[in-house]
């Protein structure tokens, strides 16, 4: 059973922010031998990964065999069956279609003066993408990171997928083609992300990388962070339900679950104004348990992390859902757009009760790489952002540097920064000549 | 003497290897010591702050004084001369005007099937400046941090700056005042990091915490990033001047003195396709060294990490500096807008003669947060995308849900996640009967 919570009861405020607060996680500590993990691929490049495959992945390479050959890809996307295939294809159409309007704009703009300002945006020049191996290997997150890369204008996007044993998917290969993935290598854990992060003989180095891992593979990304661009560190997955009692029970349920079958950290929190309906859910959710197939994870996940919350309206439910900041938020309620004015702090919402989570972790169009443990405070989403950089520009001309020229030197010599002050006066002395 | 390179030089390579991955900065390892500052403050609160505060700084405080008043904020702001507060106020309306600029567009869009998707932008709620003090307490550095967050609509904007004996940088404070600053506490170093962090009864916890700092403030700001997020971790400040011959060598020279000035470990590098000119920019640097106020830290960067490299012509120049990927860049030549187009990666580019980079420290408008160590190549400098986040929207019709869910049913079974499966399968059976 999941906690029931109701904001009318008197320890309310102590019971929510333990939840807030609940650890859920608790990584092992292997930052020592990443450490020596990355020093080994700096300095023996392809021989350290390749034993480091070896022994990790039970799985002989050469430098020849590291990467995957187009032959080879071909020879695994044709395993796919064509109903697979359409899925995949109707997924990486509509999240390029979505991540294709958020390219930022360049500006540039004239003052009176003439001085010109602006920025200009280009994008990152090469990225890796770490895909886990094994059961968490989706094909899903291949399309989430890959596309954004490629839509951005990144010229060279390389895939690191571990194949323990030589076993590769081959949905996530296929997916790395539709995605336009330039070279896919099968190698893994920190010795892979250390392999894109500094180079190898055969493994060019990249300038950013993204994608979810492991506790090594999260340890050597926070190590290589300075020498290249990371995404965020993503913890266990969470989704907040907002809904009234005029909702199913059992899809609520099962949308609830959706997240609770990821990891037994997962955390799925209902808040509700209507006490009946929330006991309805959590029927639903036992009774869906009996016979999913994934029970043990997502009973275990409900049951230590999962939540029911009760409030006088649903206002007050939005507000308890911004302390919470929640990875996903649904809101099936009868006017979702009006609650959603209220939301101040979500990674992805779902409006209406016919927006299931899972259609946003395959097909809607926005990207399922989101902020997790309260991180949507301050942190979005991946994105074509994530791709891309700034350049700011700025261009004076002789009348608009005697304009503010004087200031600057009027702060330089304030912060005693004097070399700042006189390359502003040198110029100053020749135009007023 | 700098390095003179050229790249007809056989040994051209290896030596600009070598300057690209010079080590300019060796950081004291002080994470054990942060650690325990920060577990003593989360633990012990406004004491422990208070203590550090008086061990440190050599400032007694209550948790009464430890938020300037306005009252002292008043007095301070009283002590800055007119001409001072003129170039300031300068300062801050054109950062203002600048950054105004940036803010995203929410956008939200209808497709066919009538499903709705979009974004939208909401500002980071409370966020934390850290202010050096001391030497390197720049008031200037107040308005770039300080402008961009409240653009963004941050609502609460909490600054600390410590106050070595109790002395205060009147335009440290006028500048706060002048971006709008809520709150300002006179305490620094991992402490401070650490109080906005986690919070005490004094200091409400922030979401995200900018601005420079030593290296136990780099060290506290690493360490609480994911419970809070942080901006990058600026290491010593560069320039890269790509000038032709007609210019004058003083302008050049004490455009990279103006870099070199700031530390021992900043680095200035010009690369023209004259190799006279580059000569007869040495001697003039030679020349302002004798007489420049900070001619030992200006010197002593000169000498170790500057250089001069001479091209066969300005396209080479260009793609010297893409592998830089500097912080700063000028364009000191004759078609500096031609050139632009050939910069790939670049933190702040400034064009032509009439701007030297000092415009932008101060008065350009563009933010003089910038990548350094060049991560350029996968990052940009600070601006209002840093206070403000993108929550994606989608909103599906039942025809939508038709229309796409049976992929996203396909996909969930490839991945057996069965639960995701289900969530879509219950709403297509009620929706097909």
């Amino acid at each position: 059973m999941p906690q029931f919570l109701n904001t009318s009861d008197a320890d309310f405020e102590t019971r929510f922010a333990a939840l807030l607060g609940a650890k859920r996680e608790d990584s092992p500590d292997v930052d020592a031998i990443v450490a020596d993990i990355i020093a080994d691929v700096r300095h023996r490049g392809d021989a350290a990964v390749i034993e480091l495959t070896a022994k990790f992945d039970r799985l002989e390479l050469t430098p020849e065999t590291l990467r995957f050959s187009d032959e080879e890809i071909d020879a695994y996307c044709e395993q796919v069956s064509d109903e697979e295939r359409a899925a995949l294809e109707l997924a990486a159409e509509r999240i390029r279609t979505y991540h294709a309007r958020q390219m930022p704009e360049d500006a540039m703009w004239t003052e009176d003066n003439g001085a010109q300002l602006g920025w200009r945006w280009t994008p990152v020049s090469a990225a890796g993408l770490y895909v886990p191996g094994g059961l968490a290997s989706y094909p899903s997150s291949v399309l989430m990171n890959a596309i954004p890369a490629k839509v951005a204008g990144v010229e060279r996007l390389a895939i690191v997928v571990p194949t323990p044993g030589g076993v590769a998917n081959p949905l996530v290969l296929l997916a790395a083609r539709l995605a336009g993935v330039d070279e896919i290598y099968r190698i893994g854990g920190a010795q892979a992300v250390a392999a894109l992060a500094y180079g190898t003989d055969t493994i060019a180095p990249v300038d950013k990388i993204t994608g979810p891992g492991n506790a090594f593979v999260a340890a050597a990304k926070r190590r290589v962070f300075g020498k290249v661009g990371i995404d965020m560190i993503a913890g266990p997955s969470e989704i907040l339900v907002i809904a009234d009692k005029d909702n199913t029970p059992d899809w609520i349920a099962l949308d609830l679950l959706s997240q609770a079958e990821h990891d037994e950290s997962a955390q799925s929190i209902l808040i509700t104004d209507d006490e009946a309906f929330g006991q309805d859910v959590v029927a639903a959710v036992e009774k869906r348990l009996e016979t999913l197939e994934r029970r043990a994870i997502a009973g275990a996940s409900w049951r230590d992390y999962g939540a029911v919350i009760v409030t006088k309206d649903l206002s007050e439910a939005a507000a308890l859902s911004n302390r919470v900041a929640p990875e996903h938020l649904e809101l099936c309620v009868a006017d979702p757009d009006g609650l959603c004015e209220e939301i101040t702090h979500a990674g992805a919402i779902f409006l209406g009760q016919f927006t299931p989570e899972a259609i946003g972790d395959y097909v809607g169009g926005p990207n399922h790489v989101l902020p997790t443990a309260r991180s949507a405070r301050f942190s979005s989403g991946l994105s074509v952002m994530d791709f891309v950089k700034r350049t700011t520009l700025s261009k004076m001309t002789p009348e608009a540097l005697k304009a503010i020229g004087p200031a600057a030197e009027v702060l330089a010599t304030s912060e005693s920064l004097e070399a700042h002050g006189l390359s502003v006066t040198a110029r100053l002395d020749a135009l007023n000549k």
